[in-house]
């Protein structure tokens, strides 16, 4: 993916374009410091540029608003990704729906919902849940009617991962907080698609033999180490396959959402023609 | 339902107001004439207006939508309903987004769709799944741990069927033509949504005792009778409970629908003043 972009990113540079990550966070939340620190690093190995633009914990609501409509009108600036979530003194939803749907890189606006869930429309896909897929299509993992547990609800994984996983003609589970015989629900699947935020909370109890295993959570430990939502040891002692934290559906996520910001630079360029 | 509507368009007459809604129906299929039929009667005996357009089988899609702009302009008129599936030489997804979404009744823009997927924004929900819902909290039937089935995975019915679900806290399971084990995926949910679209496609074996059925399909059998997805008679000797077809899942759409109609009027006058 990330030769597919470069190769691209040449091809923009010589059009006098330069692609443009714009990066808005609140606060200085571990996990969105990671996620920062490795996006940088990745815009910089393919000559994208990246804007970290940084606003204190306790940043009005308005002068967040204000950047965004910036960024949304800046030509240099091909993408726009907030990190979440955001305070609670904040309106989330009315952050998210400030950025312009075509700058949406992170698929978070309501156009970009609406084409998560019909598979058509204007905006990009949610990175994370995206990532998921391009794991499964480069192993070649076929989904058609497959059982597959998608363990989480939040819009930014679980729900869009579910109808990704549907339009590729898979039998979905939606389990959540509420979900009674969880393990059940899990070990009875072919693929397992785990984004509940907990460090560690699936132990290798939840698997069987065969399954394939997606771990989308990204936490960091008592040891200070990173981890995912999957007890990596318990589980591969079990199961086919399982995505490594870190290495594994973070990464993939970062180049998508690379490859996101380098069509939109495309499509800008396309449309200034 | 009928009643609140009854009472909120008497108020609505009362500010010189009666809502209205028109129906765009392309060729003369039999459900679309039964469900527009239907449609006529409810609103008259609620005092909407129904303004019925009919177009053939052929025709262009610059005149539907020509027609649709109309409606969107009109003042007059509050709700837009489309019955689809629309005829191929028609781009179905471009005339569903040429409704205004605050018109949009049914539920089937880009925005109403978002609406749909994250529980919130601007829009209406689809009115099927919608009266699923209704019908699920009239019998007070918490879905809260309970496993739902949902088969079918339309934009009009499946997919926000199944998302409405999972936010009443139900584990959710979405099923359809791929899914391999059909019947012990259906056998083993506390509620089973049916809409595959196959008249009588469900016969008893599929159920087990205690189940809540919601059959959402209509058709017209070879006996000229309207049935539903599911063999009442088969289903009724095994589960809890099932809705009727006719009488069922139908007939509290379309309450839904003039419920809808009645709001989009209620929230004009609320924009005019």
């Amino acid at each position: 993916m990330q030769q597919r972009s470069k190769e691209a990113v040449e091809k923009l540079r010589k059009n006098g374009v330069t692609p443009c990550l714009a990066t808005f966070r609140v606060g200085e939340n571990k996990s969105d410091l990671s996620y920062e620190k490795g996006l940088l690093k990745s815009c910089q190995s393919l000559d994208i540029m990246c804007e970290r633009k940084a606003f204190p914990e306790d940043v009005a609501q308005e002068e967040l608003l204000r950047n965004i409509a910036q960024a949304n009108e800046d030509p240099q600036i091909h993408g726009i990704l907030v990190f979440r979530p955001l305070p609670a003194h904040i309106d989330q939803a009315q952050v998210e729906n400030a950025v312009n749907p075509e700058k949406d890189v992170d698929g978070m606006t309501a156009a970009s919902m609406a084409h998560a869930f019909t598979g058509g429309g204007p905006g990009f896909l949610p990175c994370t849940p995206q990532a998921c897929m391009e794991i499964l299509d480069y192993y070649q993992i076929d989904c058609k009617g497959k059982k597959a547990a998608v363990i989480g609800r939040s819009l930014v994984v679980g729900k869009p991962a579910a109808m990704m996983l549907v339009e590729r003609n898979a039998t979905v589970t939606i389990c959540h907080s509420k979900t009674e015989n969880l393990r059940e629900e899990v070990r009875d699947a072919d693929i397992v698609l785990a984004a509940v935020g907990r460090a560690g909370f699936f132990d290798g109890s939840y698997f069987s033999p065969g399954q394939i295993v997606l771990d989308v959570g990204i936490h960091v430990n008592a040891q200070g180490k990173l981890c995912g939502d999957v007890d990596q040891t318990g589980a591969e002692a079990v199961v086919e396959a399982i995505t490594p934290v870190p290495g594994g559906v973070g990464s993939v996520t970062t180049s998508v959402l690379l490859e996101h910001v380098v069509k939109a630079a495309c499509a800008a360029v396309r449309k200034s023609w």
